[in-house]
């Protein structure tokens, strides 16, 4: 027992860690993109990494924040913006970007559950738990692009991403409201929202857009 | 007394309302004209109706939120998305814009009122008061438009708007100063800001811009 | 030694003020530039002269914020905005930008040693409280272009500007934990601070930028 639950915390950090490199890769790639100098990237790594878990701590009213209690995360990214600066180039990013499509949707599961879950906590309604989920997965991304001086990419990219956050945080809800073991919440949300994810991006379903 | 009370509640519920549907309508516009996707038009729309409040609530660290503990705009707002993005067409936004007006100008000095209400019960200064009205009234909209990645309407349209927050908010402030009852300095605020945003539109009155 | 402290308190309050000034005149002449009205002015003056600082105080839970202790200094960058308004042309701005770049370096020093500071005094890691300080110094400058719809100058004119601030932070950080006196640690680092920036500006010092 005591072993499951260590190879459960062990896969639950390694797809953590994972999940922030890719956003804090796609957040560096994004600033190269732009043409931004070395701090600038560095920031917009840092900002797409962070801002979600950021933004939904401060709006849960919880300190310390989680990368104040894990402050090696820091340092991790701005290893990773060092690396990447010294050792990506351009011609590497269609290849980056394929390559952190996997780990991104992981993380995007990832980070919703944890949302969904430390509002939960708090006794916070239903939907509000879910759109919690929804900021801490998808907020970093969109604070990347508002700094880059872009319409965040998951508001008009017509490929769904916020939604699948949006169901697998329903998912999470349901089991919890279920009394369900947290270990399976937490694959659950993790399963629907990546696997939707996954499904979308390789039957290339399409968001509605606004019928003129 | 009672029923004066009751039919003044119902009132401000009716103008709180009225205001969140007409700030959100204006965030599903926006996003709309930007060719956002359903995800991007709901957000917008949610950023628009609950921004300046949320940013109000941060500052003034008053948890929970007032969209937590009414719960049910929330579901409100998604629902006025949904049927927008069902039965609103584009040929309908100049007729929608014109009919907002009215909601949109009263819900500036309602929750201008509450910003500057809250300020003053936690014993702030009448200057941060009225900011804090200020930021409650406008800053939907100014999010609203960064996300869209435009310049805030507020500050470059050169119409009245934050201004008449700003005189709304003195108002609102002068007669707590001397003790008025409470609905006094509501309806105050509202007639004064409303009416100040009215006069500017119907008058057509500009703000002075940069002398070059 | 009284003498000395009280010295040591008001020339601190005269950079405090000087870099205030410095940074919201910023705010007045990019919300000119781009053709912002009254009002629009006004606030990205605001914005630059106390962002940094309020998203220090928000991330580090901090009430009530320094600008509600002293409200002060809301009324004197009021004052400034109007004044600016009044007499400010565009022709000045050249010469308003030669000469804010000094309090702006002193004030970018002082205001990150503020938020090292106060960050120890938490006792959160340093590397976390030099993050404080640079965000402090840094977001400010950020704000206001990202209101002006402008990716912040701050991560692409290839000057050095957030990287002095994050020199001068550790500079602190490393004389606090030899127990180094306070005034010594905030002399230090803004002396560091505004030091390498001057030293960046004079020798017109480049960032790397990303290789292609």
């Amino acid at each position: 027992m005591h072993n499951v639950q260590f190879w459960g915390e062990t896969l639950r950090l390694l797809v953590e860690l994972a999940a922030t490199a890719a956003f804090a890769l796609s957040g560096i790639m994004e600033g190269a993109r732009k043409r931004l100098d070395a701090v600038g990237v560095c920031v917009v790594g840092f900002l797409t990494a962070f801002g979600g878990g950021t933004l939904r701590d401060l709006l849960l009213d919880q300190r310390p924040f989680f990368w104040v209690r894990h402050v090696e995360m820091l340092w991790g990214v701005l290893a990773l913006c060092v690396l990447a600066m010294l050792f990506l180039r351009v011609r590497h990013f269609a290849l980056t970007e394929k390559a952190i499509q996997w780990p991104d949707a992981l993380g995007l599961g990832l980070f919703a559950a944890t949302g969904v879950h430390q509002a939960l906590l708090l006794e916070l309604p239903a939907l509000v738990a879910v759109l919690m989920g929804l900021i801490t997965g998808v907020f970093g991304g969109v604070l990347r692009d508002v700094v880059c001086n872009e319409i965040p990419t998951a508001f008009h990219d017509h490929r769904p991403y916020a939604v699948c956050a949006f169901v697998g945080g329903w998912v999470y809800v349901g089991l919890w409201q279920m009394d369900a073991p947290g270990w399976l919440a937490l694959v659950a949300c993790v399963a629907v929202t990546a696997g939707l994810r996954a499904l979308a991006l390789w039957r290339n379903w399409q968001l509605p857009a606004w019928r003129h």
